[in-house]
């Protein structure tokens, strides 16, 4: 993994992903007290950053290779990138989700032409059901985040803030990335380490599935004790990957953790300042930035907003019992 | 009212205000039969268009009489755009609003550092109300509307427009505009009649509140009955402008109307869709887009979601309403 496999991915991406700006209010900036930008990837293809990496890892496939078709499993970003991206592809994508993955989630992967298996997340292996049905169909199976293209096409992330951060000033940030196993953070940790090396990559974790702080904190790869059981979908992930720890060892931390509350919480912020739908999961890095700000060093602080797939009675509860 | 009016408060907006792109999602191409591309103001400082043109007027203002300080009538989009504008050139502003306007925009207003005086929508004369305070305190009166630099700032939107629109290619197709007394739409008229001329704009309405579609339609300025009670409150005018009117009439219609209940439902359709938070006004073009999809020409449509200032409560209610 290098600073080139994420520009060869940009070049891929050029054209298909949607280029997310920075947003700000100066409502966010007094609750964090320092200027706050968010880069709002719940604006992206399929509502999630995930389409960068989906879109990078099918692109990079030999095309005789591409053509038998491709297999992913995903609570459901990943699923909506990868379904996508093989569609404007024109080839077959097989997605493997949990049952208790959003409705949202499950409804748009099949109606973005996608063929979904579900399985049981506390008593199946969803490694094992993907490396069979892919032995069996000659399907490429795309991995949600240790896989080395999709780590690419989520550090195109970090080659925009780069550029951002440069054209607004800001040398002297933390850039805050809501982290599961750690893709979308181990790609925009190698982006700035070469394009923005002042600034600093932390990972932010929603309480009870803070692996990749432990991890971290202790050195070594620490799972969750639990793996499913949190409104923040998007970003449980049993542990750190084999390819992402060591990056995040190298160029990321301390981590932060957030309640699901403080989630719901920068949720509603969000919906009110910004006007953007962010999920649960992908409200952690927001909801760190402005709720963890003696945690935090720096003038201003960059927050990813990484997905905004969350079903309506959701939101609309996190309005309610957080209004702005 | 003219291009180069446009072009130089795009100069004066540079830097100041956000550029918004073009979002679009395979799901709502499905609804309308037809592409759609959104443009979504709402994601623009203080969360509306208004904040265009009210930077637009502030920075045209002689420094001498700027620094006076400044005043407008608004029921809380345009308010904050020019209590924004004022703030960031240093000089105080007085907002004249509505009792009834969404809580959320009066307090925003405030907090955006301008003095609020509420007046009764039903009962009291605001233009006299504004020109009293401005003739008082030396204040210069910021219409909403109709005011050419006003006008000439909403009219960056449509520069926007036809520079995304050229690079994907967008020949044929109407732009529908979430339409008030008319200032975004005539300025968004005027750009493409210099920069697209093929595409061709469309004013929205809410039902009940159709004065320009009448208007274009009788050939004459029409008022509508009432001036309140609209979930719309953003885009209820008397009636259109008299320098907008005569613009509308050359360039634009027919106009396309839409109930309250397809503006709801095309907000939870953004929600789901495009995770942006229209308001029920902003909602009304995307609606027509979505809704009335036999009323409308080409082979793409382009809808501006024009603001995202609506309270959690009433978003909620979309929400529960329509599920998407």
């Amino acid at each position: 993994m290098n600073i080139d496999m994420i520009n060869a991915a940009a070049q891929r991406l050029q054209g298909h992903v949607r280029r997310t700006p920075l947003l700000s209010s100066p409502f966010l900036d007094e609750i964090a007290g320092r200027k706050v930008f968010v880069k709002p990837e719940c604006l992206q293809h399929t509502g999630s950053f995930k389409f960068r990496g989906g879109w990078s890892a099918v692109s990079a496939l030999a095309p005789e290779v591409r053509a038998k078709g491709v297999i992913a499993f995903s609570s459901g970003n990943h699923a909506q990138g990868v379904a996508l991206a093989a569609r404007e592809h024109g080839v077959p994508a097989v997605i493997i989700m949990p049952s208790d993955a959003p409705r949202m989630k499950i409804d748009n992967t099949r109606a973005l032409g996608a063929e979904v298996v579900l399985y049981d997340r506390a008593g199946e292996d969803r490694d094992a059901i993907g490396a069979r049905l892919s032995a069996e169909r000659g399907l490429t199976l795309i991995k949600p985040f240790d896989e080395p293209q999709v780590i690419a096409g989520q550090g195109t992330t970090g080659l925009e803030i780069a550029e951002d951060a440069a054209a607004l000033g800001i040398k002297n940030a933390d850039v805050l990335v809501c982290c599961g196993g750690g893709g979308l953070t181990s790609g925009i940790a190698l982006a700035l380490e070469a394009r923005a090396p002042t600034l600093r990559v932390r990972p932010a974790e929603p309480e009870g599935f803070d692996d990749v702080a432990r991890s971290l904190a202790s050195g070594q790869i620490e799972r969750n004790a639990r793996t499913s059981g949190s409104l923040c979908d998007a970003i449980i992930t049993p542990q750190p990957g084999n390819i992402t720890f060591p990056i995040l060892q190298r160029l990321c931390g301390p981590g932060l953790v957030v309640s699901e509350d403080e989630a719901l919480h920068a949720m509603s912020l969000a919906f009110a300042r910004l006007k953007i739908v962010a999920e649960p999961g992908g409200a952690v890095a927001l909801a760190a930035a402005l709720f963890l700000a003696d945690q935090i060093k720096g003038e201003a602080v960059i927050a990813i907003v990484s997905g905004g797939n969350v079903d309506g009675d959701i939101f609309a509860q996190a309005l309610q019992r957080f209004p702005a």
